[in-house]
This record gives structure tokens, sequence and C-alpha cells, in this order.
């Protein structure tokens, strides 16, 4: 079958591998038939050392149930099943609370001998905890929108509800690629008040309008902490959305955040440790996120989805084959794209 | 009249200073009764650079209200007072929203114009917001615990409030001095099932003991994150109460939490980054605290001081006069005394 493999930066091969199989009494096999590239799958576009095997790529996926495994129970052949970006035995007590990325079974995909999802098929781990059973057919026209709770919708909805969005709260989100742009339905969704994108790039900034947006904030640094400021009356935003994992971007989320405020961080970190640890203290400011537990939220967001209420759908703007993936890595790197879909 | 005043590392004298008085219409003079010496007054007490005029000391305060200022509504002449340790006008949007920390007309005892609480009397800004009457008389037996009100109890519960202790969680708590101890009061008070103590010196882990601590952990450092790890199952704490502010009790506070866990810090920060930026994100793990709003918490920790269910007061190990103020500061530095009361 095919596959996406990348040997290092920029080096991103579809190729022939072995088929995906039933390796293990939990698995299912499932047929891909919506994948997509992720932002975090720019972080090793950019900066992957050499390897000699590559590494299997795409986490985001919906597809269709080929085979179980003899100790899957709740998932079955012919299931039309969106996939979470980690897997998760759905049983632990972290999968009981609603935390699956630490499931004490769960792990990522393209880890180890676990594929990826920018393939023809996937051999699933944990199917029963992790795989979600959709209640349409597979080429159903809101296959854009549910793929996004494979990762980037959750993802947004993560940031919101670690930095306590709600009702009458000043929002600012940091980021404008496609889990930014989530952020954004996730901040207006639940009730923010004002909504402020920090973004750059007009179509991204019309569709982060279009999703809610009430005020855009082009500077970057301290100039945008001045901006924000302004913009919320002098004090800063309750909730800061933190969607891209730099260092620069934590620096400005912390540094626009009102006291009392909360950061919301999904972007992956690239940075070491958490700055502006005194004023973040001395303006009671809370830090948190990590990997969204999308599994728990897909009961919450599928109904906004399935009924049309929020069109996370929208940050797809290209849609390729699996031949098409290594250009469609280059057109999110260049940033002429905000998302790439796949159809393999 | 006679205050406490620093000049430089370890240099800590009491001292004629002009009278105490009224600068402001929301003002009130308060004649101090009780007033302690602070963890937080033991970091200039190492590092003070030499200044000119000194600095005042001191902001934990019970006392008798002597004169207000011509605006003061609520706040009576011969009210016995509690003193947050940092002052409030009651009325902006953060003290509506309880964190009078981040008052807009707020601040702190002993800077700028404003003066000390290790003197014989006071002038308190902002006194209707500030000034907390207590129902007893100004040598009520239950003082040691109510002024404890002023400061380490209240920051104790934040620490807890932070890191979301609650029924059925696990709670650790870095640091033995007397914020620490309070933070074990505080996750007894609201529900942890476990509550480990780090320390190593015998009196305080008696007290930690007496207040609700269910283990001791002596190691420091990986030692003791892998000792808590034990503790508590495999997975680490889901409350880490940090109450010292040293780069190496956060790396050990992040270091030390579950996945999904929550770290309260209410140590003063001497460190410029929270460490751990990528497990933290990894784990979930959230990072917040600051100054406790300690007039927020008054409502609820006062009648559990008065009934006696909590006993904070036990904390004071040692009393003196203003005279003994200098050899007080010697004997918490040194380690000799736990926290010092001082009867001016």
């Amino acid at each position: 079958m095919l596959a996406t493999v990348m040997y290092r930066t920029g080096d991103v091969r579809v190729e022939n591998v072995p088929d995906a199989t039933i390796r293990h009494p939990t698995d299912a096999l499932v047929r891909v038939t919506r994948a997509c590239i992720c932002g975090s799958d720019l972080w090793p576009y950019k900066d992957l050392a050499p390897t000699e095997g590559g590494r299997r790529m795409g986490h985001e996926a919906i597809g269709v149930v080929e085979a179980v495994g003899k100790d899957v129970r709740r998932i079955k052949v012919g299931d039309v099943v969106v996939m979470p970006f980690a897997y998760s035995d759905g049983t632990c007590d972290f999968c009981h609370e609603g935390l699956q990325t630490a499931c004490v079974h769960g792990g990522f995909f393209g880890v180890g001998e676990v594929g990826g999802a920018q393939a023809e098929a996937l051999g699933v781990p944990q199917a029963d905890g992790t795989l979600f059973p959709l209640p349409v057919g597979e080429d159903d026209a809101l296959m854009p929108a549910l793929l996004t709770l494979s990762d980037v919708m959750g993802t947004g909805h993560h940031a919101a509800v670690v930095a306590r969005v709600g009702r009458g709260r000043k929002a600012a989100v940091i980021g404008d690629g496609a889990v930014g742009l989530c952020a954004v339905i996730a901040a207006k969704r639940l009730g923010a008040e004002q909504i402020i994108i920090l973004g750059r790039h007009p179509d991204r900034i019309e569709l982060a309008k279009r999703f809610g947006a009430t005020d855009v904030v082009s500077e970057r640094g301290d100039a945008a902490i001045e901006r924000v400021r302004e913009l919320t009356g002098g004090h800063g935003a309750h909730s800061v959305l933190e969607c891209v994992g730099s260092d620069q971007a934590m620096l400005t989320a912390v540094g626009m955040a009102r006291p009392g405020g909360a950061v919301g961080r999904v972007g992956v970190p690239h940075y070491e440790a958490v700055p502006r640890a005194q004023p973040m203290f001395y303006r009671n400011i809370l830090v948190g996120g990590g990997p969204a537990p999308v599994r728990a939220y897909l009961d919450e967001l599928l109904p906004d989805v399935m009924e049309g209420r929020i069109e996370p759908g929208r940050v797809f703007d290209r849609t390729v084959g699996l031949d098409g993936v290594p250009d469609g890595y280059r057109a999110m790197n260049e940033r002429e794209s905000i998302k790439v879909m796949v159809r393999p």
C-alpha cells in the first residue's frame, strides 16, 4: 500500500510499504478515506535530522473499518469512524477523567510500529477506546468538518477550555493557522464577547472574521501586547489561546493576559521554559494546555458540526490525492495553503 | 514611633521614625497590636542591596483603628481589624472578581510612602476595601490564628485553590515553612485524600502531620519526584502546592504533578521562567498562582478559625516585642524558628 514517509527536513515521499494489518487483538484496520496535513507535521518538515527508515506521517483521519482484532467489541467492520490524533484504551483512570492523551496504554501515530494516517490504510491500536463511529456515509458533504474533529477543532476547543473562555470574557488567539482558526470558532461557541485574532495573512484573517473574530492585531511581540491591552480596556485578555508553539508566541501570550487570566497553549512547544515567570506570578496568570483530549470532546462538538452550527471544514483550502502530499507539505510550509486535505 | 527598617542584607533595625498619619481621605490609622515576620521578608534579608533611607518592613498585622480619613465609611475608630498583606479599594473590577491583589488602586506595604507593619502604628491606604473588622477584642486568645489570615493561611489556601485540591485528590506540598504548613491545613480542609509534605525539619514535619499531612518526603530534586510518584500509585500528585519560590522548587513541582494535574505556586519566584515547559505540556499540567487575594478568602476562612476547626496560629513558635524583631529575622533565617509573632 502507499504511505507517506518523511526522511529528513523537506524530504517527504509517498512510497510502497507493507500493507497495514491487525497486529494486536485490540487493533482495527481502517481504510483511510480522508486524512490531512497538520501544522505540527511542519515542525519535522523544517528540522528533521536524517533518519534511516524514515518516519510515517499523518495522525488525522476518517476511514472505514475493514477488519477488527478478536478483542474489539464496540467498533464494527463497515463503521465510518473518525480517528483522534492519539490512541487510548478508553478504560484507564485518565480516559475516565477525559484526558485520553495521557492514557496509560495510549500513544501517538507514526511512532514505533504504529503507522501514519497519510496512507491508504492504517492499523489503529486500542480501537474500542480510540475510534468514534460517525452517523454518516463515507462521502458525506460534512466530511471536511468531521475530519477536523480528529485534531484541529478539538485542539482549538482545548485551548479555549484551558484558557477558561466563557460568557463575557475577552479572548485573544495567537496563530492564524488551522488550529488558531478553530480556536476562534471555539471561543465564539463558548460565548466570548470579544475575540482578537493575531495574524497578518488576509485570507486567514477573512476566515477568522467569518468564524467570529471581532478584532485583528497584525503587530507582533510587545507591540501586539500593547495593542491587545488597548483593545481590551487596558488590562489584557481574560483568555489567551496560544496556537503556535514558539518561544516568541509564549512571550506574547503571557504578556497579553489580564491579571487573573489564563493562557491555553496547544502549539507544540519549541522552548524549554515558560517565559515571564515573574509577571505571570504577580498577575496571577495561569498557564496550561497540552495535547488535546479530542476523543473527550467528540460528544460535545459532533452535534454542532452535524447541524452546521460550526463550520471548521472551511480551514481546508486544498485537496490532494496521496501523490499530492509532498507538494501539500510545501504549500503549507510556504503558507500558500492553510490546511491540505488528503483523499487517498 | 518605632518601626522596623531594613538597610541591606542582614541589617534590620528598629528605629524612631515620624509618626504614622492619615495621608489620604481613604486612609485609616491603625495601632498595631500583632504583626509578624514573613518568609518573604527573608528574601531581602538575604540579598538586599544597600539602600540610603532603608526599607520599611512588615505586611501582616492585626490592630485597632485609631483614626480614619474623611472618606472612610465602613471602618470605624475602635474596630479591631486584620490587615491583608496587600491593600485594595474593594470597588474595582478585580476586587469584585476576588483578585484584590490586582486592584487598580492597590499596592503593597513598605513601598513608597506606605509604611510597614512591624511598627507601633501604620497608615493603611484604601481602608474600606482593605481592612476586615474582627468580632473579637484585641487580646483574644485566637489572635495568633487570626493573624495568619493576614497572609500565610490565605496564601496556603490560594495555593490549594489554584492547584485544584478537592475531595479524593492527592496533594503534595513543597516547603515546610509557615506557608507550606498552612497549605497542608488548606489541602486537608478542601478534602484531599492524601497530603505529602516535602521537608526535613522534625519540628515542622511534626506540625505538618498534626495539620493533616499523611506522608513525608525528605528527599529533594529528582529523588523527591520519584518518591512522590511511588506514594501516589505511579503517576504523581493531582495538586502540587509550591510554597518556596526557588527554581529548584519549581523544577520539582512540575516534575511531580500527575498528567492533568495543577501546580499552585505562592512562593515569590526567584527564577525567570517556569522550567520543564515540554513535560508540562505533554502531561497537560497547569501552572498558576501568585500573590494570594487573602482579602477574598477572609469570609470563607474566618469561621473555621473562630470555631477552632483549623489552628494555623500554631505556626508561631516565638513571640517578640519590637526590640526583638532583628533577632527574629536571624532566627527565622537560620530556621531556628518557623514564624515569629511581634507584639509592639
